[in-house]
């Protein structure tokens, strides 16, 4: 049984995904139709590339991913299909699979050129949903567009390294349900530059000397609950998808607030990491 | 296999749509269940009937929607089970199904009555599933209501025509997840009074003397994008449901704004055409 | 078919539950997998006891749900699996069982032990799903943990009764999508202390005499409807849970107002039942 995903900005609320569903299950029965997101933030591509890159690769290979931010057809946008991974992903051509393409050197890319008809306003019902029910049929990239080399990139996806290396500048590129702050510095990219040297992390005037495995490895568990104050103790770690994240324990930005809300951190900020003499 | 949709404003939290699923694959381990919608705003018909207007029909026929807004049956608020354009609508005579019956002639009403018990505040567990499952089981709608010919009206879902036919007072029905300020002034409504005359949109002070097909129609792609300052361009386009909106060039509520609160648009509120002499 | 459903605080918009999805179908490709919240307030074990225990019930038997809410290993949170009412519950020991437990006894808890390398910051994805798999593919609990036969209590589960039984002392547990004000005294709980007198409940100024059965029951039908003024009538009830709730007729937060927001109503406030001498 084929699997389709569907990452959008549609929201929780308006009947696009609905329509989107019906549409496929007309056409394909037996398709299973999995919600990554439909919140992201309208027409926010650095926030898609970032969901559906840390969401795709524990999907079963073959697995095909709709992606439907700011897609409308437009000289500047076009739509692609992107075999990667022995995965396939169908979007516009404006930067959402820069991220992953940048780890991984996508198999196939093809311009779709399937639009016989005036464009729409809602390409994802009228174009996205007849390649995937192409691609999941077990048809070819070929016979819905024709093949081409590069894609559209987008920005601040690789932190700056100064030139002795003793500085890595990043920038923040999501922040969390949780309120917290992930960076665009990556566990290999940083280890990289490190070496063996100690660091020290800044975002505003914050710093950090430590990164943790996971959450908890940030408080002593030795001392009595009563006595820790851990809640809204800040913190850096490797985050499960393997990006530098500043956060907050046990944050929510409702209630105790959150490394975001806190430190006053949002995307597009700079993080940077200093590294000692050795 | 049969196919439920759920359209209802549970919100996204709390346990009544989970419990609703768990009871349909209790009686139906084989049925695919589809949300459409769980943001519905509380006790909102018309949100509610314009989203499942414009989501149902790209489900395959046969299809069964389940709609919990305002289900508490009551005498004022019956149950019915309505049969139009080979779907079948499940929900209380509130109105919801007044913006589809507008334009499809319903095949079958019928008023539920199988409330053999007290009626509880969680009808959409209590009887919409069961009646549901009945339908997809194959049973008739005579079975569990008894027909009947008329459904409840909602108010504002025709916009009003001039005597002279130089205006059409329309009003605003939907903001979409885009902040989006949709009417109730569909296409063909639109044309039929136009002929072939010029027009000019009010909506407050904010003029339009154009309706584009999509939304990149309203921009010159042959500037160069540095210079051209589109975002947040204001313009007008019948959307892809077919209704006259009011909207804004990739918009965002939390960030660049929208048409919704760029112009201070809410539901309720008046848009005018007024038609040239010609 | 087996089933799988997930109650997690990861929110709507993250990658978290399309990756364990994702990673659940790759094991599994014909499990069902069913969306009961991701909107539980960050870290809020209260809120998921309370969303689980309305939801797991009309499951069918054998249902597995998984529950993702503070469960980062650490030497005071343990992960658990439990067996009860025969569902299957895969959580931290943080609390969340407890309230179900409190009701029905667990056939069988384990904590469970296949931790084999460095717990991660995403258990969920690294541990619960091999879990859940293993019980859907027909594996036994002790496989994959050692049996226990306690776990850990979350407060404020039970109201507190006066000596001479004259007074429940209650208190918020949830607050619901409508601004309902939903109180941990329960219809049974309610009735026992009761016997046959008469009452008066108190959340800060406000006072009730009745409890209805349904929100409904607290409007005059006999009176026209344009001379009711209904919308913004407060009362209480027991909603289809069980519990004593405090709400307004027809509610919405954004617009008219709820309970919560016009009572000034909040978790862990005082909600007092007096009852008479009789």
């Amino acid at each position: 049984m084929a699997i389709i995903t569907l990452t959008t900005d549609f929201g929780e609320k308006d009947h696009f995904a609905g329509a989107i569903k019906g549409a496929i299950y007309s056409e394909l029965p037996d398709v299973r139709i999995v919600d990554i997101s439909h919140s992201v933030a309208p027409f926010n591509v650095p926030e898609a590339a970032y969901i559906i890159q840390n969401a795709y690769s524990s999907f079963p290979k073959g697995t095909i991913h709709m992606i439907g931010i700011d897609s409308e057809l437009n000289p500047e946008n076009k739509h692609i299909a992107v075999k990667l991974d022995d995965h396939y992903f169908i979007c516009a051509n404006n930067g959402i699979m820069s991220m992953i393409c940048s780890e991984i050197a996508p198999q196939k890319i093809v311009e779709i050129n399937i639009h016989d008809r005036v464009a729409s306003s809602f390409p994802v019902l009228d174009v996205f949903v007849n390649v995937a029910c192409h691609i999941a049929r077990g048809g070819t990239l070929e016979v819905i567009g024709k093949i081409i080399e590069t894609i559209k990139p987008i920005k601040n996806l690789i932190p700056f390294v100064s030139e002795e290396r003793s500085q890595i500048i990043g920038s923040v590129i999501y922040i969390d349900n949780y309120g917290n702050v992930i960076t665009n510095i990556k566990r290999k990219f940083f280890e990289d530059v490190q070496k063996t040297r100690t660091y020290e992390i800044s975002a505003r005037s914050y710093k950090f000397k430590k990164i943790f495995e996971k959450y908890s490895d940030a408080i002593n568990f030795e001392i009595q609950e009563e006595k820790r104050y851990d809640e809204g103790k800040r913190l850096v770690v490797f985050n499960s998808a393997g990006y530098l994240e500043i956060a907050v324990y046990k944050s929510d930005n409702a209630t105790v607030g959150s490394a975001s809300s806190l430190m006053g951190l949002k995307v597009m900020d700079t993080v940077t990491v200093n590294f000692s003499k050795t």
